[in-house]
């Protein structure tokens, strides 16, 4: 296997990754740059949604190619089979689940991170610097203190994970990293409203602690956490022998967008020595609105806090971040020492404290620079106007709900999210969740607008979450006509077949 | 805070974060992609790496830009104070850690991926198929079979931990999704060489395992597990009322690049009945050429398997994978249902198996198009002949070490790290490691090459892990020359201060 040296050293066919043609990648950089922005200017001339059609789906099972197809076939092979089949998100018509719509110089960035392609493990290089800073910016966004610790992650549900390990670790009361929940005398126990996300239930079953652990406490009328009920609920598990050890607070559910009162979980907190997180997954982000910041009173009491920037900040995926108040508890929980991982006081193993050190990845792409560029390219009080201007077309969409006599709101509206149904008064409940359902689905084929939906208190709900910058009132108007249209024509059809 | 309704139910001052100005975008999007292009062409004549001046890192903690800088305006900063500090991990001779080197089409792939933004959480869409394509490619290039199930993760760490999590929840024996690891009637114990990554004890504490579960199995003398003593260790486990679950097999040690007796691995976890979880960040893709390939035999007998495509194949930073064997144990370790997020058979939630439902994110970006397009661009044989040419360089540079008087070498070769070092015999051992740490940071300093260290036996090792498309013989010379310069002038001043 050892082959023949060379005079210089060179072996005779060594290769690389590396064009031979520079100068026809550059042509093709440049169409796609070209394409990229002409498909982002011409989105709202397009459906926001289309099935994916057989054909496409058919080249997508090809098998793995040993030979080299060549960087202009394959970037036909991804406008003919991929770019045209897109989730529709960042249609301005989009608004389903919690998803951003991202921006144009987003997009560029990830180019340039991925060109200088760097491991933001830690080291000393100016991403780790990029990162520092866009999180002390994150600090600064949502009032929380500078010592304060930071990490950016793919998204909240990775954020959450990693807070739920911090608080785990910090208020088991042993050392639960080496000797694992087993270890603890009373089973710990933690608490959130019936109304959190799933992904706080999956990082509890990842952390070991079972789903049981998680103590799901009733909401009000406007689902938000019944305090009361919470401090009973702590109380009953202490007296059954129990370790409470952590509430979760929401800002913004993802069913409604209802915020939890923070500064009474605070106060729990406080009293019981409880840790207090918060998952503000796009919710936090309400804070840059002046007029919205009261809504989250006492966000910036809480010993950490996940939250998303590729949902309310419009960063291209994956962007979230978590904060940690006590960097040395965070810092505790996910730092592993390794013979390989040395640090020193120069070279390339110096630089600030690594990043690797405070979260589940090792190898971290250059997320940061995304954040970077838009927050400077955009200032941060247009995301707060923005931010802003969603909140009132939520208003103004449920205005023409509650205006309409065949549509009827489900939920208050909060913040950015109406969740409300088609409703004509013959139908019962159950032909209303089948007439929705139905709805729904024939409205995102039709392309004119993509809400998803929800169970609220057992009735069906197109739910309308707008974290879209593209948006424009007149989108609403469509989607109310289009939901009308279509409500009427089933309720005709199942009429006829009643 | 209800604004005025105009008459076509426009706001009057509706914003949005797309530019005014799409032209000028575009001009500044295609002198990116110039400079980018050119950034990765002249990479072999810059400095391999360099301390982050002080002037960049003082930039890079200005407070929080309230107002808007403008996209040109950003990306001069990025140019001035970002990318002359890169980690270095693209140049020809950066061999620290274990870091790809990226590629110019896998940076642009970014560019495409981040301008459809889709959230590959599941969702009837492109860039959904496109992962299972990529999915089922990783299962074929590694000979698994086409009905496991697999993800993309931002790399090995975070694939280790969902192996890691299927094992625990699919050999627990009850139901520790609800119940937690207290739950556990007996122990739960696993195994793997000391060697070890240390993910993979942070994977265990993270699972609330605690690391004493982690049984640590000495190696022998080329650094792979002791087979006998991981059957001994696994039966005094039982003797003494644990429960063994898991072994974990080292495709590729991070410490010297050892394998371990993968076959031998898998008897033992089928005669035990433990599930057999390989760790191959990067040497599990040593399949792909075909003369390294019977070091792994037994690769695809694993029950879970984690690797990178960002190190041996060279896929910009996040590219990692895991594949599980069993689709149904995996899926029911990270589902999660939830009302708002309701499958349907038609329209945006249809679609096959959702990937949120496979791991810990919910959110995902796009990360599978980089891999699609960089393995359809350069077919799947040129991959093996890279990692053959890397492997050939670690031997090459081997024999460099091995023939010369003043340097030694510490670990057999056995993939592609190469650990040696300066070793004049007047020195002790003390000497040898303190001269060898600081020879490592004034050559990381001098910009000629960027190796990193480990400890062996005690021994500072100079740490040599080539995966790298771009290195050529010749750039093993020049480290060896500098190496031995370097090391002399310490000798000297050693000599001198003595």
């Amino acid at each position: 296997m050892q082959p023949a040296k060379t005079e210089r050293g060179a072996m005779p066919n060594e290769e690389t990754l590396d064009p031979d043609d520079w100068t026809a990648l550059s042509s093709l950089g440049h169409r796609m740059v070209d394409d990229m922005l002409a498909y982002l200017r011409t989105v709202r001339d397009r459906p926001v949604w289309q099935p994916v059609p057989f054909e496409a789906k058919k080249y997508l099972t090809q098998s793995l190619p040993l030979r080299p197809q060549g960087a202009e076939a394959v970037y036909d092979d991804f406008k003919s089979y991929v770019l045209p089949h897109s989730l529709g998100n960042i249609h301005p018509r989009f608004w389903g689940w919690v998803m951003g719509s991202g921006t144009p110089l987003g997009a560029l960035a990830e180019m340039l991170a991925a060109t200088m392609n760097p491991n933001v493990g830690g080291f000393e290089q100016g991403a780790v610097h990029v990162e520092r800073q866009v999180l002390d910016w994150c600090k600064e966004m949502l009032g929380y203190p500078k010592e304060a610790s930071g990490l950016l992650l793919s998204g909240a549900s990775m954020a959450n994970l990693v807070a739920l390990a911090v608080a785990r670790n910090a208020k088991a009361g042993f050392d639960i990293a080496r000797e694992g929940v087993s270890g603890a005398p009373r089973g710990l126990t933690l608490y959130g409203s019936v109304e959190m996300h799933s992904s706080l239930r999956k990082s509890i079953e990842l952390l070991g602690l079972g789903s049981d652990a998680l103590r799901r406490i009733a909401v009000n009328s406007s689902y938000e956490i019944d305090g009361r009920e919470l401090r009973r609920a702590i109380s009953d598990d202490r007296k059954n022998g129990f370790h409470p050890f952590c509430v979760i607070g929401n800002a913004g559910t993802v069913n409604t967008g209802a915020i939890d009162d923070l500064e009474d979980l605070a106060d729990i907190c406080r009293d019981e020595n409880l840790w207090f997180h918060v998952d503000g997954a796009f919710g936090a982000l309400a804070v840059l609105a002046p007029d919205l910041r009261p809504l989250l009173q006492g966000l910036n009491r809480a010993d950490s806090l996940a939250f998303d920037l590729h949902k309310w900040m419009f960063i291209p995926y994956g962007a979230g971040c978590v904060l940690v108040r006590d960097a040395e508890l965070h810092h505790q929980a996910f730092s592993t020492p390794a013979d390989y991982l040395a640090r020193a006081g120069r070279g390339l193993s110096a630089g600030p404290a690594w990043f690797g050190e405070y979260g589940p990845e090792l190898s971290r792409e250059f997320r940061a620079l995304k954040v970077w560029m838009s927050i400077k390219e955009h200032g941060l009080e247009k995301y707060g106007r923005l931010i802003r201007q969603n909140v009132e077309q939520a208003r103004y969409l449920a205005d023409l709900v509650t205006g309409h006599p065949e549509l009827e709101l489900l939920a208050p509206v909060r913040l950015n999210i109406v969740c409300f149904r088609y409703a004509q008064r013959s139908l019962g409940e159950d032909q209303l969740n089948e007439l929705n359902k139905e709805l729904l689905i024939l409205l995102q084929e039709s392309g004119v607008a993509a809400p998803s939906s929800t169970l609220l208190g057992g009735r069906y709900a197109l739910r309308v979450a707008i974290t879209n910058h593209r948006s424009r009132r007149e989108d609403f108007d469509r989607l109310i006509a289009a939901v009308v249209e279509l409500g009427r024509e089933q309720s005709a059809r199942m009429a006829a077949i009643a």
